[in-house]
């Protein structure tokens, strides 16, 4: 960490300031620059907040060296991590398709869906029972009786299940659920995410919509750091000035965060997008850039669909882009197996 | 609501829209223009997604142009909402001052602050017990015993008191706070918006940092709709490509707030600017666009706060603000008393 | 065009705007809403600045239907649009890479990079003489005697060359010079714009840090409407609040471009990310999304390269990456040659 | 400067970059910490180019310790800059408001509305010749005509007056002109910023919509580093996610502005809203957060104004502004004379 003094800093208050920083087992060395006196603080600063430092009145500025993130750092952790849900392998090469409706709606749909996206490919089955909606009048999902229908659809289909938690109280409705997913507005929901942490199941983090891949790897190191080290980073699009899209997909993420990190990245190209046909070539761009996996909107009649229906793929159109997803994987060097 | 349908969309397919929307008691009129059919709804669309249409074939565009926000909304509710706190006034020509630390330490401090700020005018004392913080290593807050902190600094000081609630479950512990506070990061956690609806105590709402004013007011909208009407709005910043600023503050965001919705508008020029000697000029600038409170970080050493030290003021230079901000008020034509 | 009107507006007011829109050959369609009143025009609006309307007082909102494009949009010229440079084809299945320096420092510079790049299947070579420079401390590049270098660089290798222009008053000098270069902050230098409409030569037009997907079609337009019709458009990254990459790369800008103009789409990976070990994941996600080319930053010694060294490939680099860029043109179904 | 170097950096890189850097009399002093080496460059590093060390293979990191611009530095000219136009001082206490329709229309227009804004008490009349207009097909300004209707405005009236410049072959036409204004699309525009710098005239700098504040500053040094001191300042709202206004006023602008440098700084309300009623709150706001003068659109026939009427206040509007106006500025400290 480098701290910046301001011009004029008294002598008495620097060795102050080294002093209590010696305390914390952290040394400091002097550079005495024409306009500025620069610190430079050796040892682990990790449990430094730079906002302590800032708030001194002889700091001007204060520059973090080491990334805050330690179990999520591919620094300490080289190998790529591999999330393994019921077999089913994602990471490390392994690429796995989750798909299924925005929200869980009946019985039939489930069944049919579920039917549907197995037989083109789909690894997992995704559907949401609590649905986090901008309006408190839209339908807010079937919830219990939701998660109950996706149940069933598993059992059914002998597909693990990814469904969305919006509050840490309903956690023990999720005991068969096969990886919990936390939604873009609660990526930073940081006590939904202490109570995760704790549990031994695989946690589908998505990304904020106005998140910095340094705010998004620190949510994943707050789940990390209760001990659960199963996390699935989920880039799906951000919010930007552009209004043809709903939201931007950075597709930079994927390899920023493949550097930065050793945990599983997949793709969410329907959310990023909010238009049918741009699901293709979004998912193409992500399998490109080295995405671990996608998730996908899939909807027997998204004509019907209560949300999100502008976004879903038919059965049909799903089947033809898992051809060409698998043939890109396969391009692209990973395997679907 | 306006639907744009695609072009050479077949009759057939029109007249079926019609059938169906005319189930929902929405009348239907068409426009036939050279090169598209409008179809303009007339009736009350509010229980209509416009993403619902979306997702249908035959159509291009969907325009909204009633607000979907009701008991949030001026044009239902003309007058000025009143949020009374213990009998300070905030809103239709009341103004207030909330000030305090941005997190409880200790006893003495939050004695020491409270009457400090008293004596300077505000009119309440803030404190986060609570604290959402980036990194799963910083210091969280005091928690529970934040808020015995709090409660006891009420009693010695006579002042209400605002904290920050992040979950659900603690509601029981917030018995006797007199203004929960919602922070920018769960402004969109839907299920403690549902919650803090069916309570009857005041609700201090942020927006969060990627929000637009329509999703801020379909918050509001969310604990109104559930009985609670008491919603005090706060614009705190937002998150653009400037890093001069740590947020930048959304100042257009108070007139359209306020012609929007009539509930009160108050801003936080402490966390939008994150520099200590920003939060003058905010706060002479929030008055002056017609704000009816503000909310400030004071601590009595700012140099040890144990958060966000660099954005607060010390209690003198809170005493010389408050006497800049009362005049600005009355100037103004608004009151403190 | 959609013109919603303000509640309460008398009758005389609504005959007197539809008397003034049926000057303009604009039939005029009423919809009496229950809350609303709105008028459909129906005609060729393209002639009306929907501003003008809102600027009225009994206006409370205007929509556009048809897009402000014609000549860039592909609804009335559906086939693909292939610019050819001295044989070099871009668009409609060709795919060009366009390879070179930031910067045009020296006559061996510009050999040793132009054979090099020819040999790895570069079909433009590129290069700045005047270059762009936030600081005017900076070096503004080489200027006419960059051009010149350039020129014979082209004479010793015979590769085309793209260079940017800075100014209308420089253009004499591009006689030579095969495809010129409109930068990203000149993407609104409307001036320039039409100058180059004037031409007979193709234009590399890049779209502008904080420009809409609308807006960068409207400044292709610029050109068009001057009887240009050679127009390459440039996706080279936005800017957004993430500070992870120098830009944001807009990868559903492809589809979206190629969906509503049938102007070619080519991707800027270097400045987009403006890190080196990033152009191979942005380069594939380029050519997957869809786009007809890629313009890319190879320097002979990017340690020492005057401006954007960060972002420069060696040219065994560049090698090594045209043997995935020809592998990826090919299964995604374009040809290079 | 500081320079963070690759862990595991050898030795002889190191020393190799401290010769090439004691070359340029800039003196280098190590930190060697746990994980990394940092480098702290101690002289004049306004010449160096922190890209050209980021290229370098074993620089992690660069980091800007003092402000890239000279001229424009609060830091080396303490006192703040007045600009002297025909007598109307703009800066360090005197406020100026410049008033004036978007675009020059006719010669009736301009009388009438210099005439009026005089009489309200405007120091500067605003008009536009040149147009920057999203679309080739909207209305493009009277150009060469405008600017003489302008100039016999200013005869008629004894007002300065200030237009834009859009290419800099233009200005032998802006001769008798006071105020050449450089709108936001142009800010980067480095050939017309620079022979801006060389005439002796003041220029009114606009933001661009995508600016930050040093590169807003670095376009001032632009001009001032060729010789023209002469810079104001105009904050006219940013590009960011929020819809509900066309852009987002940075307030904040104005006080960090002021800091860092001399320079007066004006806001433009009508812009950065594009709303009407706008005007007021926006105008306050910058008052009380500390603008030296406002920048405003009125129009003698709003609702028929060939642009952006819908922002235009009519004479009479802005007559009740200007009262509210010259007793704020007189309640913040300012003077109007």
């Amino acid at each position: 960490m480098i701290v910046i003094l301001k011009k004029g800093t008294p002598r008495v208050k620097i060795e102050e300031m080294i002093r209590s920083l010696d305390k914390m087992d952290i040394k400091v060395q002097e550079i005495q620059g024409v306009h500025e006196c620069v610190l430079g603080l050796i040892g682990d600063t990790s449990a430094i907040d730079p906002e302590d430092l800032r708030s001194m009145d002889i700091v001007a500025q204060v520059k973090r060296i080491q990334e805050p993130y330690k179990k999520a750092n591919r620094k300490f952790h080289p190998e790529n991590t591999v999330v393994d849900v019921c077999g089913r392998k994602i990471g490390d090469g392994h690429f796995q398709v989750i798909a299924g409706p925005c929200s869980v709606e009946s019985r039939e749909q489930m069944v049919a869906v579920s039917h549907a996206v197995k037989a083109s490919g789909a690894g997992l089955m995704r559907g949401g029972a609590f649905k986090p909606r901008t309006s408190p009048y839209a339908f807010q999902g079937l919830r219990q009786e939701g998660l109950e229908l996706l149940l069933e659809a598993k059992k059914a289909s002998g597909m693990p299940i990814v469904t969305e938690i919006m509050d840490a109280s309903h956690l023990p409705l999720f005991d068969d659920v096969d990886v919990i997913q936390v939604g873009a507005r609660n990526m930073q929901n940081f006590e939904l995410l202490k109570t995760l942490g704790k549990i031994d199941k695989p946690i589908l983090l998505k990304r904020g919509l106005a998140s910095t891949i340094d705010e998004f790897l620190m949510s994943a190191e707050y789940i990390m750091a209760g001990g659960n080290s199963k996390v699935i980073l989920c880039e799906r699009g951000i919010r930007t000035f552009e209004t043809a899209t709903r939201n931007t997909l950075d597709i930079s993420a994927i390899p920023i965060l493949k550097k930065r990190s050793h945990l599983p990245v997949i793709v969410d190209p329907s959310h990023a997008a909010g238009i049918r046909w741009m699901v293709e070539p979004l998912s193409m761009a992500a399998i490109a850039a080295g995405a671990d996996g996608l998730i996908i909107e899939v909807h027997n009649n998204p004509e019907k669909a209560l949300c999100d229906g502008a976004q879903s793929l038919t059965p049909e159109d799903f089947d033809t882009l898992m051809g060409k997803v698998r043939s890109a994987v396969t391009f692209f060097g990973k395997s679907m197996d």
